[in-house]
């Protein structure tokens, strides 16, 4: 018994079986019932689907993330959760530590079908997404969002990073910055890339001259970023603005300038892209450049949950953008 | 064939085919082999321990918590990550946003043998645990951390949270608070009572009154809780010392302190259970009572795996109880 035969059996089209199968809307709810119940009453369940079905009973969706140790990644999750709860999902989050192969190991073992869908944010070593694509063609939908790669044909939510970029620099060039660092981490992912060029054409558009050794790569180690950026600040010519791309290196900045004794924002101000709970009320509050993290996460739950239901699903390569938000706070202040 | 049918050919009875195939250590591990070798000659599986033996498969293991918008679990999480990954195993984490039907109904789906052991901290509303003893008798060992049930059997790994909530209250004392307020949250675990329970006992054993007005039950929600601090500290005769049990309570006291206007510590001090990584760095600094987080995960995970290779494994009634350390700093000093 193949699907042509339960085909010839039922009258139908070989290619509306397949439609009953994966519970596509392009047939009507009744032709799906009566052709599942035949199956069921031959015992027939095409090999092809084994997997997929099995999926649609999971009731689970997979968020595969770098990190939890931020905020920006816990709000995300939050989003996700409430529209999953209200699509009776359970959430499961598994943190691949920016190891590229974890990644893989953990996505190829998601193709026997344990998840409905997929929502991932990528690790900073991910370069190609083969094992992605290969669980897309299992039928198991996935969602990028955040921190995407650049090339590929995906459906991606991700937020303004050039412009975010260009207005932290803006900002701190207002507030008087003469001679403002930069800093990041080393990843293949288009997010820094964005921020940094956002960074670089404010400083080109206000005829500030770019100087390459204000543009510091950190490693994602707690000891040897601290070293690195208390050796930028240990400078005789002090940068006075500080960019960072990320939340951690701007709290390491903070711990540096206590350490060092150097006064935020007398001496040097500081903006980074952050989510921190605490922003407002560290000595001094800092100003953030604030992604809206939630509505990330309910946006990209939204798509996937669409392309599971099959309902205004998203084609595979819609790209949503989100806008952050700059909040101005002491540490950017004008004495 | 069933188990009676190959007891008898193996000449043993029925009860060692059952340890043979849940590998129990109560038979030797040559017995073992002999009944597992004939069972498999003669392709018998036991239809009870097919989900156990195909969990046996997965390399992967269960981390089910409240919430991780908290310092505390995802550092809790970060040491379980660096067991299992010597481990070669995969790490999935739920969070029951404190919600034990969700909990529930995780738990329950675990049965179908997704994942070889769980890790749990219990939600706030959970008050019985009889789907985690089916998870167990389904042959998927559990190890629980932090938040436990006082009354089950159990393999848990907690801190000394009697004394913790002791030592924070005393240091207030020391530090001339004469009216110390308690914030908590309601649940039915045993971590806030113990806590209380050292805050009640430091009090009367410095001779302080107990004033149950000053014993404050905030909700976790946030625009709730806001207003409940707000309450406190609105009043005439404002309590001069906050031990908090939550470390979001203690952010919350910080923002109605800066929305009122009132001193930290000046007019209050204020102590906290917190692995809030930006502590050292808030306006004031915030005097901590701080869990081994990394740890305790470090600890659990450590007791899942030795439960899942059957080396050294726990009894099922071990209880293992980490050390806090008070971290002292400006919230609290004196002026």
């Amino acid at each position: 018994m193949n699907i042509k035969d339960l085909a010839k059996i039922l009258n139908v089209s070989p290619s509306t079986i397949s439609k009953a199968f994966r519970n596509s809307y392009d047939i009507s709810a009744e032709t799906r019932e009566r052709i599942l119940a035949k199956a069921k009453e031959l015992n027939f369940q095409p090999n092809a689907f084994a997997s997929s079905l099995r999926t649609q009973k999971t009731k689970t969706i997979a968020v595969v993330l770098p990190e939890i140790a931020n905020n920006f990644f816990t709000l995300v999750i939050n989003g996700i959760e409430a529209v999953a709860q209200k699509q009776g999902y359970h959430v499961l989050i598994y943190i691949t530590h920016e190891d590229a192969q974890k990644e893989k190991d953990f996505i190829t073992s998601l193709q026997s079908g344990r998840v409905d869908g997929v929502l991932i944010s990528l690790s900073q070593g991910t370069t190609d997404s083969s094992h992605l694509l290969e669980l897309q063609e299992k039928g198991i939908p996935v969602v990028y969002f955040d921190r995407v790669l650049e090339n590929i044909d995906a459906i991606k939510v991700t937020t303004n990073d050039f412009e975010s970029g260009y207005a932290a620099t803006e900002h701190l060039i207002q507030q008087g910055c003469k001679k403002i660092a930069h800093l990041l981490f080393h990843e293949h992912l288009s997010i820094s890339e964005k921020r940094k060029m956002g960074y670089l054409q404010a400083l080109s558009d206000y005829d500030y001259v770019m100087n390459p050794d204000l543009i510091i790569t950190c490693t994602g180690n707690h000891n040897m970023d601290y070293k690195i950026i208390k050796e930028l600040l240990s400078a005789t010519a002090l940068p006075d603005g500080i960019f960072s791309s990320i939340e951690k290196l701007a709290i390491l900045s903070y711990e540096v300038c206590n350490d060092l004794d150097i006064n935020i924002p007398e001496k040097i101000k500081i903006i980074t892209f952050s989510n921190l709970e605490t922003a407002s009320l560290l000595n001094p509050s800092l100003t953030t450049m604030t992604q809206p993290a939630y509505e990330i996460g309910e946006k990209a739950a939204t798509i996937l949950f669409n392309l599971l239901t099959k309902k205004n699903p998203a084609s595979k390569n819609d790209s949503f953008i989100l806008k952050s938000s700059l909040i101005k706070r002491n540490s950017t202040s004008i004495n």
